[in-house]
Protein backbone atom coordinates (compact mmCIF):
# COMPACT_ATOMS: atom_id res chain seq x y z
CA UNK A 1 0.00 0.00 0.00
CA UNK A 2 1.14 3.39 -1.02
CA UNK A 3 0.00 5.30 2.24
CA UNK A 4 0.56 4.31 5.51
CA UNK A 5 -1.62 3.91 8.75
CA UNK A 6 -2.41 7.49 9.60
CA UNK A 7 -1.28 8.20 6.12
CA UNK A 8 -2.57 11.59 4.29
CA UNK A 9 -3.38 12.18 0.38
CA UNK A 10 -3.65 15.73 -0.61
CA UNK A 11 -4.52 15.83 -4.51
CA UNK A 12 -4.50 19.22 -5.91
CA UNK A 13 -6.10 20.09 -9.40
CA UNK A 14 -5.49 23.40 -11.19
CA UNK A 15 -7.13 24.92 -14.08
CA UNK A 16 -5.08 27.54 -16.13
CA UNK A 17 -6.30 31.37 -16.40
CA UNK A 18 -4.61 30.78 -19.65
CA UNK A 19 -5.26 26.90 -20.63
CA UNK A 20 -3.57 27.34 -23.97
CA UNK A 21 -0.07 28.61 -22.74
CA UNK A 22 2.35 26.64 -22.74
CA UNK A 23 4.96 28.87 -20.88
CA UNK A 24 2.40 29.54 -18.50
CA UNK A 25 1.97 25.50 -18.23
CA UNK A 26 5.82 25.51 -17.79
CA UNK A 27 5.66 28.47 -14.85
CA UNK A 28 3.02 26.32 -13.20
CA UNK A 29 5.05 22.92 -13.36
CA UNK A 30 8.56 24.56 -12.65
CA UNK A 31 6.73 26.30 -9.34
CA UNK A 32 5.97 22.61 -8.62
CA UNK A 33 9.51 21.65 -8.53
CA UNK A 34 10.56 24.07 -6.58
CA UNK A 35 7.40 23.49 -4.32
CA UNK A 36 8.12 19.56 -4.06
CA UNK A 37 11.46 20.59 -1.58
CA UNK A 38 8.74 21.49 1.28
CA UNK A 39 10.48 19.27 3.62
CA UNK A 40 6.98 17.45 5.40
CA UNK A 41 6.40 15.96 1.59
CA UNK A 42 7.00 11.87 2.45
CA UNK A 43 6.06 11.83 -1.97
CA UNK A 44 4.90 13.92 -4.80
CA UNK A 45 3.54 13.76 -8.59
CA UNK A 46 3.07 16.32 -10.94
CA UNK A 47 0.92 15.01 -13.88
CA UNK A 48 -1.35 16.46 -16.73
CA UNK A 49 -4.63 14.78 -17.89
CA UNK A 50 -4.10 11.63 -19.96
CA UNK A 51 -5.86 10.79 -22.78
CA UNK A 52 -8.90 9.32 -21.76
CA UNK A 53 -12.43 10.08 -22.22
CA UNK A 54 -15.85 9.53 -20.61
CA UNK A 55 -18.65 11.07 -18.90
CA UNK A 56 -17.63 10.70 -15.31
CA UNK A 57 -13.48 11.90 -16.28
CA UNK A 58 -12.87 15.48 -15.77
CA UNK A 59 -10.09 16.29 -17.89
CA UNK A 60 -10.62 19.91 -17.95
CA UNK A 61 -7.63 20.81 -15.57
CA UNK A 62 -3.99 22.12 -16.80
CA UNK A 63 -2.19 20.54 -14.22
CA UNK A 64 -2.05 17.98 -10.84
CA UNK A 65 -0.12 17.99 -7.72
CA UNK A 66 -0.32 14.84 -5.58
CA UNK A 67 1.32 14.76 -2.45
CA UNK A 68 1.60 11.88 0.36
CA UNK A 69 2.40 12.67 3.92
CA UNK A 70 3.63 10.35 7.18
CA UNK A 71 0.34 12.07 8.58
CA UNK A 72 -2.02 15.41 8.60
CA UNK A 73 0.59 17.01 11.11
CA UNK A 74 2.85 16.79 8.58
CA UNK A 75 0.08 18.53 5.63
CA UNK A 76 -0.45 21.07 8.71
CA UNK A 77 3.31 21.85 8.39
CA UNK A 78 3.06 22.17 4.83
CA UNK A 79 0.31 24.19 4.34
CA UNK A 80 2.73 27.22 6.37
CA UNK A 81 5.74 25.97 5.06
CA UNK A 82 7.90 28.71 3.70
CA UNK A 83 8.64 27.14 0.05
CA UNK A 84 4.76 26.31 -0.17
CA UNK A 85 3.53 30.33 0.90
CA UNK A 86 6.17 31.27 -1.89
CA UNK A 87 5.13 28.67 -4.40
CA UNK A 88 1.58 30.67 -3.51
CA UNK A 89 3.10 34.14 -4.48
CA UNK A 90 4.98 33.09 -7.12
CA UNK A 91 2.14 31.40 -9.08
CA UNK A 92 -1.25 32.12 -7.77
CA UNK A 93 -1.19 34.77 -10.80
CA UNK A 94 -1.64 31.25 -13.39
CA UNK A 95 -4.69 29.92 -12.14
CA UNK A 96 -8.82 30.55 -12.00
CA UNK A 97 -9.16 27.56 -10.32
CA UNK A 98 -8.02 24.93 -7.72
CA UNK A 99 -9.75 21.66 -6.00
CA UNK A 100 -8.15 20.24 -3.37
CA UNK A 101 -8.86 16.68 -1.83
CA UNK A 102 -7.74 15.69 1.36
CA UNK A 103 -8.01 12.35 2.33
CA UNK A 104 -7.47 9.67 4.59
CA UNK A 105 -7.98 6.06 5.65
CA UNK A 106 -11.18 4.86 5.86
CA UNK A 107 -11.49 3.93 9.40
CA UNK B 1 8.36 8.92 -6.83
CA UNK B 2 5.60 6.57 -6.03
CA UNK B 3 4.65 6.94 -9.76
CA UNK B 4 6.96 5.03 -12.08
CA UNK B 5 8.02 6.80 -16.06
CA UNK B 6 4.75 5.96 -17.88
CA UNK B 7 3.03 5.45 -14.88
CA UNK B 8 -0.78 6.13 -14.29
CA UNK B 9 -3.19 7.92 -11.80
CA UNK B 10 -6.66 7.18 -11.65
CA UNK B 11 -8.58 8.72 -8.68
CA UNK B 12 -12.30 8.54 -8.14
CA UNK B 13 -14.14 10.31 -6.15
CA UNK B 14 -18.07 8.92 -5.22
CA UNK B 15 -20.82 10.92 -4.22
CA UNK B 16 -23.61 8.21 -2.33
CA UNK B 17 -27.48 8.49 -2.73
CA UNK B 18 -27.71 8.54 0.91
CA UNK B 19 -24.59 10.21 2.45
CA UNK B 20 -25.65 9.71 5.85
CA UNK B 21 -25.90 6.05 5.75
CA UNK B 22 -23.11 4.14 7.54
CA UNK B 23 -24.69 0.46 5.80
CA UNK B 24 -24.20 2.07 2.18
CA UNK B 25 -20.85 3.27 2.58
CA UNK B 26 -20.10 0.20 4.21
CA UNK B 27 -21.02 -1.14 0.92
CA UNK B 28 -19.28 0.19 -1.50
CA UNK B 29 -16.11 0.36 0.68
CA UNK B 30 -16.48 -3.83 0.64
CA UNK B 31 -17.09 -3.22 -2.87
CA UNK B 32 -13.94 -1.39 -3.44
CA UNK B 33 -11.79 -3.98 -1.08
CA UNK B 34 -12.97 -6.42 -3.47
CA UNK B 35 -12.19 -4.51 -6.76
CA UNK B 36 -8.45 -3.81 -5.44
CA UNK B 37 -7.82 -7.89 -6.24
CA UNK B 38 -8.16 -6.69 -10.09
CA UNK B 39 -4.85 -7.68 -11.73
CA UNK B 40 -3.75 -5.39 -13.15
CA UNK B 41 -3.55 -2.50 -9.98
CA UNK B 42 -0.07 -1.43 -9.01
CA UNK B 43 -1.07 -0.07 -5.56
CA UNK B 44 -4.51 0.97 -4.21
CA UNK B 45 -6.00 3.58 -1.40
CA UNK B 46 -9.42 3.51 -0.22
CA UNK B 47 -10.17 6.67 1.36
CA UNK B 48 -12.71 9.09 2.90
CA UNK B 49 -11.96 13.00 3.68
CA UNK B 50 -10.07 14.33 5.91
CA UNK B 51 -10.84 16.90 8.61
CA UNK B 52 -9.52 19.81 6.70
CA UNK B 53 -11.31 22.93 5.80
CA UNK B 54 -10.67 25.67 2.95
CA UNK B 55 -12.20 27.61 0.20
CA UNK B 56 -10.52 25.13 -2.17
CA UNK B 57 -10.83 21.59 -0.61
CA UNK B 58 -13.91 19.36 -2.11
CA UNK B 59 -14.49 17.48 1.23
CA UNK B 60 -18.24 16.61 0.12
CA UNK B 61 -17.33 13.25 -1.26
CA UNK B 62 -18.32 10.21 0.25
CA UNK B 63 -15.55 7.81 -0.55
CA UNK B 64 -12.01 7.54 -2.45
CA UNK B 65 -10.47 5.40 -4.87
CA UNK B 66 -6.82 6.26 -5.68
CA UNK B 67 -5.13 3.47 -8.74
CA UNK B 68 -1.66 3.78 -9.58
CA UNK B 69 -1.02 1.99 -12.64
CA UNK B 70 2.12 0.83 -14.45
CA UNK B 71 1.14 2.47 -17.81
CA UNK B 72 -2.19 3.56 -19.76
CA UNK B 73 -2.39 -0.11 -21.21
CA UNK B 74 -3.06 -1.90 -17.65
CA UNK B 75 -5.76 0.74 -16.81
CA UNK B 76 -7.64 -0.06 -19.82
CA UNK B 77 -7.50 -3.24 -18.67
CA UNK B 78 -9.18 -2.84 -15.95
CA UNK B 79 -11.59 -0.86 -17.00
CA UNK B 80 -13.40 -4.20 -18.51
CA UNK B 81 -11.80 -6.66 -15.84
CA UNK B 82 -14.30 -8.47 -14.88
CA UNK B 83 -14.00 -7.68 -11.74
CA UNK B 84 -14.85 -4.29 -12.73
CA UNK B 85 -17.60 -4.59 -13.93
CA UNK B 86 -18.78 -7.23 -11.26
CA UNK B 87 -18.20 -4.18 -9.36
CA UNK B 88 -19.76 -1.16 -11.10
CA UNK B 89 -22.85 -4.31 -11.09
CA UNK B 90 -23.01 -4.33 -7.68
CA UNK B 91 -22.74 -0.56 -6.23
CA UNK B 92 -23.56 1.37 -9.07
CA UNK B 93 -27.14 2.10 -7.29
CA UNK B 94 -25.40 3.24 -4.59
CA UNK B 95 -24.09 6.49 -5.43
CA UNK B 96 -25.22 9.50 -7.89
CA UNK B 97 -21.97 11.10 -8.61
CA UNK B 98 -18.90 10.41 -9.37
CA UNK B 99 -15.94 12.33 -10.54
CA UNK B 100 -12.14 10.50 -12.04
CA UNK B 101 -9.14 12.01 -12.66
CA UNK B 102 -7.06 10.53 -14.90
CA UNK B 103 -3.29 11.42 -15.04
CA UNK B 104 -0.11 10.60 -16.55
CA UNK B 105 3.79 12.61 -15.89
CA UNK B 106 3.98 15.47 -17.76
CA UNK B 107 6.05 15.57 -20.58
Amino acid sequence: MIIEKNGFIHHVFFWLKNPESTEDANELIEGLKKLSAAPTIKDFHIGIPAATSRDVIDSSYSASWLLLFHNKEDQDIYQTDPIHLKFIKDCAHLWNKVVVYDTIDVK
